[in-house]
């Protein structure tokens, strides 16, 4: 029997899933072939919505339920004629007749295909808790979801949100918007489990100064009802009484219809090959459902990113009706960002916890530097950190991953980090990155060229960096050298620490000598950046010398400022 | 005689000029030698002082003089152990001698040299026009010239601006802050000149809504006195008032004293070695004064922007002093920035005139993303060019340039495309960059992004695009299809276009047929993504067709709106 191509038939391309993966591939499909059918199956109400934007609608940013909806099937119909498919919730797919079998309003409804684009996404986690079917709880995942919340925030009072990613945060900062008392529940350490600690610490502070309670470390064990509203009871025995709660402890590739199908799946995300084909013939997949390569860990987990998902869609378009040899999917950076009232939280890349997971060693830098010129007014910290591959290393100063928080200027620089990764550059090629300079942007040395400077300098030997998670071991074998000013010291200092202002350090090494008695000397100042100045005096003058990453404002964001003391002791005293 | 070193004596390191690359030198210097005697001869009063911030100063947005003053010779000592030397100007070297020898206030002293950096920076061009020693003339390069403007401002009521370069627009946006009536005159056709021509009238738009006259095209003729004011003459006749004149035409390399010493130079900029060795030994240059290769283009010239200048500086300090093999210095690529009241400039790379000046077949790409998604509120249009290597070139698709102008993330997104560039990456590979997404800071597809899926389009002959500089033959000899919707056409549109919305174009392709009569087809809508649909079709059905780059927005940016008509003719009425 000749293929339905050599017959001049209209290839039939039916799509199951219409959101990112599955659209942006439905709209290049077209583009590339302006003959096919193609279908497009989406079991929810609309395609193309925008599910970024929930959390902003329902706390009242967005104020149109209509901004949410980016394409309709009509609008999809009429500029690229596709037979968009909503309601339509596919159960099956029986590959050896080439067909997809749907639900439809409890219809059964069959389509037949010569390609098969499987885009179907991701279902919300729903932990084993008692209560989760409450009323009052639901994920934040559909146009319906966010409507039903929108409504449900004007006349609750408290919520409770389980779960602090990425849109658990989101939704808390939204529901805080609207005037609700917030707790969120968080069952790892902190806020934004992806972020190192010294980062997520700074999102807790800007959380509870917004009135949001932060629970960290501890679970929900059941959702009670309690008349007119639910009380959360957590693992540590307290109860948080809720009129609302969002559900958002993490997604998993919805691909059972897959499996059942043969298509090969690990640990429920779909198997597919560079150009996105699965282990059956004809049928492809991409986005949120599909196991991904993490390109610094190789670590294999799927991404659940809207940008891969689109890139992905259209690169299998092109692998299946293109002319030219297609382009491999490129590995997600999985690089990713949150606003967090008045703050931006981003990263990318692999982070401290990936990279000892996978055995990866690393040095890990942290910076400081204002988002602009310092001398123009408005400039705001960034808090940057930056793991990178050691001198030891196969590729010395290879960039493994990044994160920043700051009020100004972090998505900049987490994007210009994420693109030198991308393209293998190394930390000290972030030197000669040629950025743009005016004081209302940046500075002539721009943080990611600093974070270059210094990562360059470790690589080299030039700088030796000492890390907050050693400081237990520091407080026991070295001497601390603190070499802030006077006033800065007054604040708060470690116990132990001898004092010395940078400026003063070239006259004074014999009472470092002295002071050391034969241990090695960490060093640190606020950020950095003078231990560094003073951490080559000493290196100069044969100290076994270090100086602390990102200074005490890191060191700080770690631990707390339970570490410090007022207590001068007698080292100290005779400085 | 033994040299120094062999003899264990501390080197002499003389550096003229403290304000980016000399500076960075010194203390990178220090940082890798710490018993090196380090002298740096400064002409002026201050050293390393934020020039970058003198407009700012004068338009009241820096409040203080103090904070232009980033470091000073104190500073400068306590952290780094520096002989800082102030007015202290350089007139000569004695290479034989290794000597330097300089004027101090009205005394002769000399300075004798292991090794001499050369860091003098460049000199206002003043033009043989007759008057500009008024005094009512000043350039703004010192912070003295800011401290006269700032003081001059505060009783004048009239300023003109003779350069509309990045500092001269920075100037008329000061002083129209500060309240006066200003007048920018450039010779070039348009303000900021390495602008592209549609970019550039996006920048003469806003600084006329906001009160500053744009004389572009003309010259200054003459400064005449006139009493209590000046008049500026211009070359068309008429005369500007002025009780400030500002100078800003371009500058110099300031090498006399260089070359009088033997030190190479071409067309005045000093000539150096991948490690900033000059043709002398033992001197060595960097910074504004020096020659450097534009990467994409492989021109020779000087390039006056911080970065450059700091980075070479701690470069030069690592080949004389580091223990490692030096890193050779970067090409710069000449990012740079300018804030025009609401509005952001930025470029990065060769532009037009610099690749067709070098012969460089290219292509270009215009795109009118938004800052974020849409449906976030806020959201700015990104006016974005870029310009890359044709299919036919030996690397298609290299990236060659971009400008941006917008209200907001125009920064980054040069930032992102910079850093793209100096990794040698292609327009395919913007499609891959995992650059951060949430509603408040970019879409799922980032404008880069945008960049990369319609650069590989165009390689890959996907879609096919004309320039606005084609219109005229576009007019006399293809059929234009105007494929926007019916309210937009009724805006104006071009003489003899047949008008078919695009979602009406699948079905009336043969009125397309029959108006183009043979004819090549050039289709537009306002902004290029639906006329690139359309060209999909119309290229599925054989025709010879093109869809203009950027749209309407482009050409109108490119040539006015007087290209505009509103008068149906035979064609389009028929349609």
């Amino acid at each position: 029997m000749p293929s339905r191509e050599a017959t001049g038939a209209p290839r039939r391309i039916v799509v199951v899933g219409g959101v990112a993966a599955g659209m942006s591939f439905a709209a290049r499909a077209r583009r590339l072939d302006e003959r096919a059918s193609i279908v497009v199956l989406e079991r929810g109400e609309h395609v193309s919505f925008a599910n970024c934007g929930l959390p902003y609608f329902v706390g009242d940013e967005i104020t149109e339920r209509s901004a949410l909806l980016v394409q309709t099937p009509e609008s999809l119909r009429a500029a690229l004629d596709l037979d968009v498919r909503t309601g339509h919730d596919v159960t099956a797919i029986d590959a050896e007749r080439k067909i997809v079998v749907a639900t439809a309003a409890g219809e059964r409804a069959e389509f037949e295909y010569d390609e098969l684009m499987l885009a179907p996404g991701a279902f919300a986690l729903r932990p084993p808790i008692p209560g989760l079917d409450d009323p009052r709880v639901r994920t934040l995942r559909t146009v319906g979801d966010a409507a039903w919340m929108k409504d449900a925030a004007g006349s609750a009072r408290r919520a409770v949100v389980l779960g602090a990613g990425f849109i658990g945060v989101e939704a808390a900062e939204a529901l805080r918007h609207r005037g609700l008392e917030v707790d969120i529940v968080e069952f790892a350490p902190h806020v934004l489990p992806p972020l190192e600690t010294e980062m997520a610490s700074l999102v807790t502070a800007e959380l509870r100064q917004h009135g949001v309670r932060v629970n960290a470390g501890v679970a929900a064990s059941a959702v009670e009802g309690a008349g007119d509203h639910a009380i959360v009871r957590l693992s540590d025995g307290r109860g948080l009484p809720a009129d609302l709660v969002v559900l958002s402890v993490g997604v998993r590739p919805d691909t059972a219809f897959a499996e059942a199908a043969g298509v090969a799946t690990e640990r429920g995300a779909i198997v597919v090959d560079e150009h996105g084909r699965t282990s059956v013939p004809h049928i492809w997949a991409a986005g949120d459902a599909v196991a991904k390569t993490d390109p610094v860990t190789g670590a294999r987990r799927p991404v659940a990113l809207a940008g891969p998902a689109n890139r992905e869609g259209r690169l299998i378009a092109d692998a299946m009706l293109g002319e030219r040899a297609p382009r491999p999917m490129a590995a997600p950076l999985g690089t990713a960002i949150v606003r967090v009232f008045g703050l931006t939280a981003a990263l990318t890349g692999a982070n401290r916890r990936a990279l000892d997971d996978a055995g990866i060693d690393h040095e890990t830098m942290h910076l400081h530097p204002g988002s602009h010129a310092g001398y123009f007014p408005g400039a705001e910290t960034i808090h940057l950190v930056v793991h990178f591959a050691p001198a030891t290393a196969d590729e010395p100063g290879r960039i493994y991953g990044a994160q920043a928080v700051g009020a100004d200027g972090v998505d900049k620089r987490i994007d210009v980090i994420a693109t030198a990764m991308r393209a293998g550059l190394g930390v000290a090629d972030l030197i000669d990155l040629d950025l743009s300079y005016a004081p209302p942007y940046g500075s002539a040395k721009d943080p990611v060229n600093m974070a270059g400077l210094l990562g360059q300098n470790v690589v080299e030997g030039v700088t030796r960096l000492w890390q907050p998670q050693d400081l237990p071991d520091v407080l026991a074998n070295a001497l601390v050298l603190d070499v802030r000013r006077r006033d800065e010291w007054e604040t708060g200092f470690l116990p132990g620490a001898l004092h010395i202002p940078h400026t003063e350090l070239r006259d004074r090494l014999d009472e470092v000598r002295e002071a050391a008695a034969g241990r090695p000397v960490r060093i640190h100042c606020a950020s950095g950046v003078r231990s560094y100045l003073a951490h080559r005096q000493l290196a100069a003058a044969g100290f076994d010398s270090a100086t602390l990453s990102g200074g005490m404002q890191t060191l700080l964001a770690y631990h707390g400022k339970d570490i410090l003391t007022y207590e001068v002791d007698h080292r100290s005293a005779a400085a």
